[in-house]
């Protein structure tokens, strides 16, 4: 029997992607009905390197939603066993004992990888570093499907730090599986999306294009994807002050975009997108956040009866 | 439906207060008998954007002898999406996805306030700044009851940080809903009773007084409220020194008091209650902290219901 | 009816460890069944003064495999009431409102005795500064049983830090208990075992002998127990330096090792047992960990029927 383990975007195909929306689903519908028992029994770890409350959150809200029961730890790159010189290798063969599935976000891309092939429980990808973050991206596919009703054909707009911005990498990956999809990268100039990114589209057909005036396509896109630009992530102040701001989401483009498109946001926010923007309709990124409770139930149930 | 939010302790009337006490009543009776299964499909958010392990601790306990589950983080300023610039109100409606209830402890007044504003779930303020603390005063009320029998016609002397120890803020804005109130307060010359509070009082007629000699009412009252005088609430160390050591409880005081009244300290001590009162019948705080469970059973119980 | 407190390995007789060794037989047996919902009622706080990550997960999934509940914090020194002058004692006293047991861990030799003076739940140290680590004694206990099928008679170095490791401490008083037993010390000079455990087991009469050179004895071995040397524990890094990186468990001294022995280690390591080593059947450094969750389950187990 082998684990099912959530490392990357990459590791899907089209039916397994169909599989966790259908799952999602039923996992809506019994959280809307009070949750499950199902995994009374089951023991999840967080093992958090580097801190991300909302998305720990959202995991072991999952965990309870489904009965499961939750060990962990906020900061294990200050308090674990990391300062005493441990490998992460080791860490996961010792913590594959005290759980049945373990989430771990991480600063080193690759981390959920080298922990997958020595663990004895499945492990799920919550972030390596300036990797992937394919949880992210199946909440992001998730809502697509649900607030446009289709994937297949869609075109989105990605916009903010492209470079930096692992969910976006993420999504492009996941979206390369349906069929004449349109994506334009829309992002200030020292954090364009990377070489290596494109060339996995070309490789799979997909068509994109980089765009500089965010206006000129408003009125074509279905999907509005923003991004935040990290701060953490620019080597001086004044690359930060180059990027940010260029792109901010606001009544005025919410004129320009098609009334049955939806904007999205892997939150949290910091400016690029204005408060005024929250009431339209077509605001999506605070459902956007409660899907991730139903796909993280459904990939916890994937890992659980595997 | 409207949401039952905890928020300050002036939101409350008469008739809600003997409501509250009447179901801790109950609640002490649950957990004396092992506790409930009750609540088992809910989940507590305990989001503390400033560390009181006490606190989050008599909350987390509460939760779980109703048969709840938790998830949280012990230091949300440091962690959490906050120091990406985050407002509460999106931190708020994020994490409303993820919980049935959200328990917040904040270093701005009005911070839960602004949380209640826009949460789909409960909010209970488990302290705001120097604002209020309601659950404290709700317990502290809950205790002066079962100690004393009676809350009507008592007599209390608040000591210690007046100025800054927002427990006998929010416990004199509760008092203030029963009838013939003594208040007497009892403070360092730069922490004294703020003038809100005096005016908040003379408007609700209310008897009070404002005390040097704490030895001089020690005979008068019925309940003696210490406090902890806080270093870090002082500009200076020679503010703090003035402060701390003037009014300690201890065995000369004890024998002033009446046989028949109560000590209550809002703890952690740090000297202002010598060690050797601790064994006097009369000595209450431990016994307060224990009531802090079933308050905030009771109170949980409220917002899961309402 | 007294509490069962867990403080020391010297608290234990025979009879109490063959008792625990039984137990946590059962316990193993329950686990790999799914865990029982045996004490679904019962709450358990985790009050790390110092980080340990290891430990506290251990503890934390004993727990969940009992059905229990788990209140805590991962860092209480810097969280909690201490900061704010707060006695153990009276931390103690409060949190003991708030569970059913309580395991601390703390900096200070002896703070696990003084929470159990005024805990009105039981206690089980987790680890007190220099001190003792009683669970993880018994653990090594219930693993070298385990490996080898017998405890009287064999024969174990201790290797590594002896002077501040205090693992190596509680497991020479564990086996002290047990007959015919030959315990070899093998340390770099710096860091000796101290005169206190060869008093113990000289008026014990345990056969003991501090060696130099590993290799000479290692055919005579049934357990090597390796330790990490912590650099936190050296005045500089010179010591530090002298003292690690002396006795590294290799092939080479697994070809001198018998076939029927075990290579035991608390854990984490940092280099002084070669990766190399891990494919070997005598290495068990990981089944011990495991074994951990089962010895903690029997412990609670003992702390709530008592």
């Amino acid at each position: 029997m082998s684990l099912y383990h959530v490392l990357g975007a990459k590791q899907f195909n089209r039916l397994e992607l169909e599989e966790i929306i259908r799952i999602s689903e039923d996992m809506e519908e019994i959280e809307k009905n009070g949750g499950s028992n199902l995994y009374s029994n089951k023991v999840m770890t967080t093992l958090f390197f580097e801190p991300s409350t909302r998305t720990r959150l959202s995991f072991e809200s999952a965990m309870c939603r489904l009965g499961g029961k939750i060990i962990g730890t906020e900061n294990a790159a200050q308090f674990s066993s990391a300062i005493k010189g441990e490998t992460i290798e080791d860490s996961i063969r010792v913590i594959s004992n005290y759980c049945d599935v373990i989430v771990i976000r991480h600063t080193e891309i690759g981390a959920a990888n080298r922990a997958a092939d020595v663990a004895t429980v499945p492990i799920i990808n919550a972030g390596d570093g300036a990797g992937e973050h394919p949880t992210q991206a199946l909440l992001d596919l998730y809502t697509i499907k649900k607030e446009l009703g289709y994937v297949d054909g869609l075109s989105i707009a990605m916009v903010g730090d492209l470079t930096y911005g692992r969910t976006v990498h993420s999504l492009s990956y996941l979206l390369s599986y349906f069929n004449n999809i349109k994506i334009y990268y829309t992002a200030p100039e020292n954090v364009q999306i990377p070489q290596y990114v494109k060339k996995f589209l070309e490789e799979k057909g997909v068509w994109y294009q980089e765009v500089d005036d965010l206006n000129s396509i408003a009125s074509k896109i279905d999907v509005l994807y923003q991004t935040r630009i990290q701060k953490e992530r620019f080597p001086t102040i004044e690359d930060y002050q180059l990027a940010s701001g260029k792109y901010v989401v606001d009544k005025g483009l919410l004129d320009k975009l098609k009334s049955n498109s939806v904007i999205l946001h892997p939150l949290p926010r910091a400016g690029e997108i204005e408060i005024e923007v929250d009431q339209d309709h077509r605001a999506g990124y605070f459902r956007q956040a409660r899907n991730g409770l139903y796909v993280r139930m459904a990939l916890l149930h994937k890992c659980f009866k595997s």
